[in-house]
């Protein structure tokens, strides 16, 4: 059988889930440096993300926020033995060949960081690195997964050490996803249609400004993808969820998760893991923290346990009310 | 006669709402520690909430409110003979099977905590513990009984010191139960519709998103339920609330109660029993506040014994103004 040269060289899509779901029932926690890394790792998570910041304090300074210098994540990577993902802007092509070249284990196109891109995410079929991407519903998730991310996450609302975001989102995606199980080929045809529709917002405008025509389905709206090619893309993947019942890929929780028991809460709503970010390095303990959030994950059932490890943890991060955010402060809507 | 196990597992209505009416003419104070608990048993309380700050401070310092320190509460468990409440965040499952595990009396899923769900309230019929939770409407009130609560409480504006919206609140549920004394069976069903339309926001959301089909009223839309057994269940609880009526369940006063006269007019206006907050820990002398507090529920049609404990009181807790508060400076908002 001959060899798609083509497709090993972009790595397959089977190696780049296979590897987002060694992950699965583990914590991935937030770190800025070498020596949070090693408190991550002997705190037993199953990998760490390298950011310059973390949320908490991304909202805080304001400004700009960008990859991590690769020197800060080399040092991460030379620190740990688990795998180091870290973030690149949404859109940002170059941060993520970078960080790509630099050897991580996996990218984070993240909201979390200023965007670079108002029209389109990155192709990540195009990398060797598998993605993971941020999504608030399934049309979210639908996109990314088309663009190759192997594993998805809420987006919640991070640096916020509020949970709420990231359970709308979660209930958001599960129960959009049971829905999917009472309908027929052209009802998921018709969605797959709506959730295609958010690429096709460059095209529009350039189109309304010149006044000239309309969309059409041949139209090349995203890399080399026509409209008809995406719409047919999503729908296959819908069908694939309506099938399983549940996303493709590993999909993890994130988004405000500070406490043992918001993490054992987000294994109990069905999700894969659980990203925490600042939560642990927030916290007045995080050594102890990140013990009791791996601990809670891995024992989510187990009421007991979770009160056990939450005894005299110490102040958790003190955190921000989401509905007092103005919009513009608001991670969660960068990226459609 | 057939005893059935699966209800037993949960704990029978009855036996929730039993141990909620022991409490009945009584006042429930918050406590932060043994110390403060101990106060509140020799004062006459009978039963103490454990929670991690009085809702004064919770206002004051901003961030997330969540479920307190387990050890903590173990410690208030330890110090009292009387029974122990607990506060977890609406929504947050994980918290109230945390506290559920530990042997708190009853849980109150509190909107003096940061809401976990804007969705959902937990289910609390899958829980052996009763738990209590506010309620400024019938609707509210009925939702939280047909989700198992065993007690219902004013939600009133917690940390304020100030009884106008407790009042409101009493009144305005007081009110629709006599109203519907006039109303027959269609007319009651209807008002169950709307009550049980609050339910219907996430699948709503979702089906706009993707333009399919309106709900119906087969549409399972909290937990097992449908909609149509959520109504079934509402239009039962708002037919025997018509007969008594009152409330199935103990209906107590909460949210700005500061002083002797506050708790007696609390009763005067047909509550059950009293909840005092920040009243009492943020008053100038917290043992003798809680003492003339307790008396005054007591005699609560009595006025000379509301002026003999509260001569030479000393100062009540500052409070604030609720109609300077901002939109979502507001807790009893918090929950549908």
């Amino acid at each position: 059988m001959p060899v798609d040269l083509e497709k090993l060289r972009f790595g397959t899509e089977l190696i780049k889930r296979g590897f987002a779901k060694m992950q699965k029932g583990g914590v991935i926690m937030d770190v800025t440096n070498a020596e949070q890394a090693v408190i991550a790792e002997e705190a037993g998570a199953v990998a760490v993300m390298a950011l310059h910041k973390v949320p908490a304090d991304i909202r805080q300074s304001g400004g700009v926020a960008r990859m991590a210098d690769p020197l800060k994540i080399q040092e991460i990577m030379e620190a740990v033995t688990i795998p180091v993902m870290a973030k690149c802007r949404i859109g940002h092509v170059a941060e993520a060949k970078a960080l790509e070249s630099l050897g991580v284990d996996m990218i984070d196109e993240s909201e979390v960081l200023t965007p670079a891109d108002v029209f389109f995410h990155i192709d990540k079929r195009k990398f060797i690195v598998p993605f993971v991407c941020g999504a608030r519903s399934l049309g979210e998730a639908c996109r990314r997964i088309f663009e190759g991310a192997a594993m998805i996450r809420t987006k919640g609302e991070a640096g916020t050490g509020n949970v709420v975001e990231a359970v709308k989102h979660i209930r958001l995606i599960n129960r959009a996803i049971q829905e999917l199980k009472e309908l027929d080929e052209p009802s998921i045809m018709e969605i797959a249609e709506r959730y295609a529709s958010a690429y096709t917002r460059l095209l529009s405008s350039i189109r309304e400004e010149q006044g000239i025509k309309r969309l059409s389905k041949e139209d090349v709206v995203f890399e080399d993808y026509t409209l008809l090619e995406i719409t047919d893309g999503i729908f296959k993947i819908l069908m694939e969820i309506k099938e399983m019942q549940r996303l493709p890929v590993v999909n993890f929780a994130a988004g405000g998760v500070a406490t043992p028991a918001d993490a054992a809460f987000m294994m109990q709503l069905g999700m894969d893991g659980v990203f925490v970010g600042s939560g642990i390095f927030k916290s007045s303990n995080p050594p102890e923290y990140a013990k009791a959030i791996v601990e809670a994950v891995q024992h989510y059932d187990d009421p007991s346990v979770i009160t056990e490890v939450s005894k005299g943890l110490g102040e958790a991060m003190k955190g921000l009310d989401v509905f007092k955010l103005e919009e513009s402060e608001r991670m969660q809507t960068r990226g459609l």
